[in-house]
């Protein structure tokens, strides 16, 4: 019996993955460059089942049916690249190589380019869910050479996560990197995400002083609400869960946030692409400004922590504006990252389809909500839709929940909450709908010390006018020096 | 006669360049790729000056004394290596190539080590000031091969600006691309300085409702006192230039703000070694959001613009607050910018002198300042200072003006002004403050979904905990899959 699939690098995703494809009915083959760890899943966890061991490389590869299909399910950067090159002689034309790992989509999109010269076909695929998520139906962002897509798509759409309907969270993204390029951004989202809860998290335990039962009952409303999503939902489960004490676990656990590399990508990609991509920027930092505890305790002895009122009031109606802002800051999160994904689009030549973005991203992945169904519907109804924030939905959400947002951080830079996700929301928000911002003054100081000329609002856009502020110095406009 | 340094580019800042070395006694060679521009030059702007106008490469090369210095000022990127792969023949070991254009510092990284092999010199220098200040006295920060540093530093050190004591402001940096690093701070530290400036601007024509008289009599008073500045000082020259019509003629400058990358790059770098830079990063996106104008337009349509109420009250204590903010967000931008500078240094095994650095931006260049003077006494009185707010005079600083930061940001949240840099100000400073931040949560929902462990604050650093959050699932710790 040949297998359907082969999977190399049997770390938590990759076995998860394999007991899912399995449960499908597909015949996997399996590899792990330790090899024991083969045998240990054969005769444990895969024990009885459609799996394949295989030993060496070679091995995995006579054990699949043609065209090949070979997963790979390890380390990002040089690993995959290692992988690829051992694999390439043992393959042939029209076989198929699929990175499930997070690799870069410059990466993604040089090995597609490097494997089709060798009539490979390549695929860079998103997998999010956790492993949770790679044993019950993750979702998956599948990019690269579309002639694969075909061979993989029965694999792949039976595996994903489904949602209500049964529609698959699995499609065919585009070309070469962007798979990869959608993953980064749901990464990049998903910081985003978490930021916010944690923010408001913060909010209700340092500004309400309210008490972790409370605390998760809030949670949990907004999880039956709008606001329904599983990052909402485990925030739920993780201020309930208690320590062997019997006290919440989370207050124990080091304000030091980890992170691995994608968000700070998605961050890199909006720079350089042009695109302000403030909210999860400012996620990323957030992180790295809780990874400088010891500089944080310094800045708290020298400078004084942050003194923050006691909450005289009614909490209930702020906690219900904080859900707003929540809802409203989310909003505008996801905006800033379908922009990112536009522009990226335009450069790369991708074809993507949003509403089909949104529905990979609606069930399986980490980021799955309700929310989510409903930027599916604003794109199904209009495809070409700019800006997510102008769909009739979402304005109308805005309308009814900006001042929620305004009110919150209002209140937080007050009280001396940090709330940079919240903040970069409105600043966003307010910047967005504001016919005259204050640039007319960068752009006449750039042309002051730099001669970079400006153009008028009484004058059609392309003519450039340089005035000579100080009046002596050149006429000359710049051409050379840039700032 | 031979010429001490040749210069190719003569857009208006090689011009300006090539006048003030000149001016102080030097002979300068002079080449540009149209070289009808040297022709214009020599019998133009530098008629009857020591300047040796050359129509070729080899013609440039063969005026110079030896060891030959070669100064490039030409457009970064493309140009500055084939001018390179251009010169290197005609150039013998020992001969020095200056790159004084916006280079990024990896490609400088890689020109000094090209060229170290080929037993060439290369210097790549930071030059701000803009065409005034290359005419006048720019700020110069060289860095590259320090063999070359005897033999361009009398040359530099003459044409750079000078603090009151004569101080020159310009000093070696460090190596290969130190030079060029620092630059690229500095102009993602005017990107912040300039947005900071603009927020200031817009609060007070739209939240205060001032004329640009009032405005720019408000920035004289500044310009006099703490905040002293050249970007404050052109500020208020720029507030009161009338157009033709009697008019203030910013007024009519299409709020689009242009920008030409350093700014972006400075924010990457930060991204990729891990310092929250998010003052400057958010100074980036507003220039990118600024740029957007027919999206915000359709935007203030679709969403309604925001709200903005009449101010009543005295406007005179809020202004200085609002001189207070400015300064307390100054403060913080800049222990970012050098934060950064402290962690680019770690990595590269660059020795920076922090008090020089502070010291070459004293004046000059386009961030110069008063406040630059009191960072070079924080850094000279200590030069391993941790962090700029913890110096004695700033940490003071902030603990008067913090409050007044706070009260404009909840001010702007509350009345639809966008401040995103100093909201992103006053969330770094409450947020560096904060012993306890809400990251506990974002540890224990990676640990959740990705089995990603966490420290615990009652043991040891670098002991590792996973908790089965669910109750069923594996108990592997994730390895390969990373968010």
């Amino acid at each position: 019996m040949k297998a359907d699939i082969g999977l190399i690098g049997l770390a938590v995703m990759g076995e998860n993955l394999v007991l899912n494809m399995e449960s499908k009915g597909f015949t996997v083959a399996v590899y792990n460059r330790t090899t024991a760890k083969v045998d240990d899943f054969i005769s444990g966890r895969g024990k009885g089942k459609k799996i394949l061991g295989a030993h060496s490389l070679s091995e995995l590869v006579s054990m699949l049916e043609k065209p090949r299909k070979v997963m790979m399910m390890v380390k990002a950067g040089t690993a995959v690249d290692q992988t690829i090159e051992q694999l390439v002689p043992l393959l042939e034309a029209g076989d198929i190589i699929i990175d499930g790992g997070n690799s870069n989509y410059q990466d993604t999109i040089r090995r597609t380019h490097d494997l089709e010269a060798k009539g490979l076909l390549f695929v860079g695929s998103g997998v999010s869910g956790g492993e949770e998520g790679a044993l019950h139906g993750p979702s998956l962002m599948p990019g690269g050479s579309e002639q694969a897509w075909p061979h993989i798509k029965p694999i792949f759409q039976a595996i994903s996560a489904k949602v209500e309907d049964g529609s698959p969270c699995c499609d065919w993204v585009g070309s070469d990197g962007a798979g990869h390029f959608v993953k980064m951004v749901h990464n990049g989202i998903e910081y985003g995400d978490m930021q916010l809860i944690a923010e408001t998290f913060h909010i209700m335990r340092y500004r309400l002083g309210m008490s972790y039962d409370e605390m998760a009952s809030v949670f949990e409303d907004w999880n039956n609400g709008d606001l329904g999503s599983y990052l909402v939902e485990i925030t739920r489960d993780i201020l309930r869960y208690k320590d062997e004490d019997g006290s919440p676990l989370v207050e124990k656990i080091l304000d030091t946030a980890g992170q691995k590399g994608t968000g700070k990508w998605a961050g890199i990609a909006s720079l350089e692409f042009g695109v302000p991509l403030t909210l999860i920027a400012e996620a990323v930092y957030a992180r790295l400004l809780s990874a400088a505890k010891d500089q944080r305790l310094a800045a708290a002895d020298i400078l004084g922590e942050p003194d923050c009122p006691a909450f005289s009031g009614d909490r209930k109606p702020f906690v219900e504006k904080l859900g707003k802002a929540l809802y409203a800051a989310k909003i505008i999160s996801y905006t800033q990252g379908f922009l990112l994904l536009k522009e990226a689009a335009s450069n790369f030549g991708w074809n993507l389809n949003y509403g089909a973005i949104a529905l990979m991203w609606r069930g399986g992945c980490i980021i799955r909500s309700t929310f989510l169904g409903k930027i599916k519907e604003a794109f199904d109804a209009n495809p070409n839709l700019e800006n997510l924030m102008f769909a009739p939905f979402f304005a109308e959400k805005l309308r009814a929940s900006s001042d929620a947002l305004r009110t919150v951080a209002a209140e937080c830079a007050s009280s001396g909450i940090a709330t940079p996700a919240l903040f970069s929301a409105l600043a966003y928000y307010d910047g967005m709908r504001t016919r005259r911002l204050p640039a007319n003054l960068l752009q006449a100081q750039r042309d002051y010390f730099g001669a970079h000329t400006y153009e008028r609002i009484d004058r059609p856009r392309g003519e450039f006018f340089h005035t000579n502020w100080t009046g002596h110095g050149g006429t000359t406009a710049a051409s050379t020096y840039n700032v």
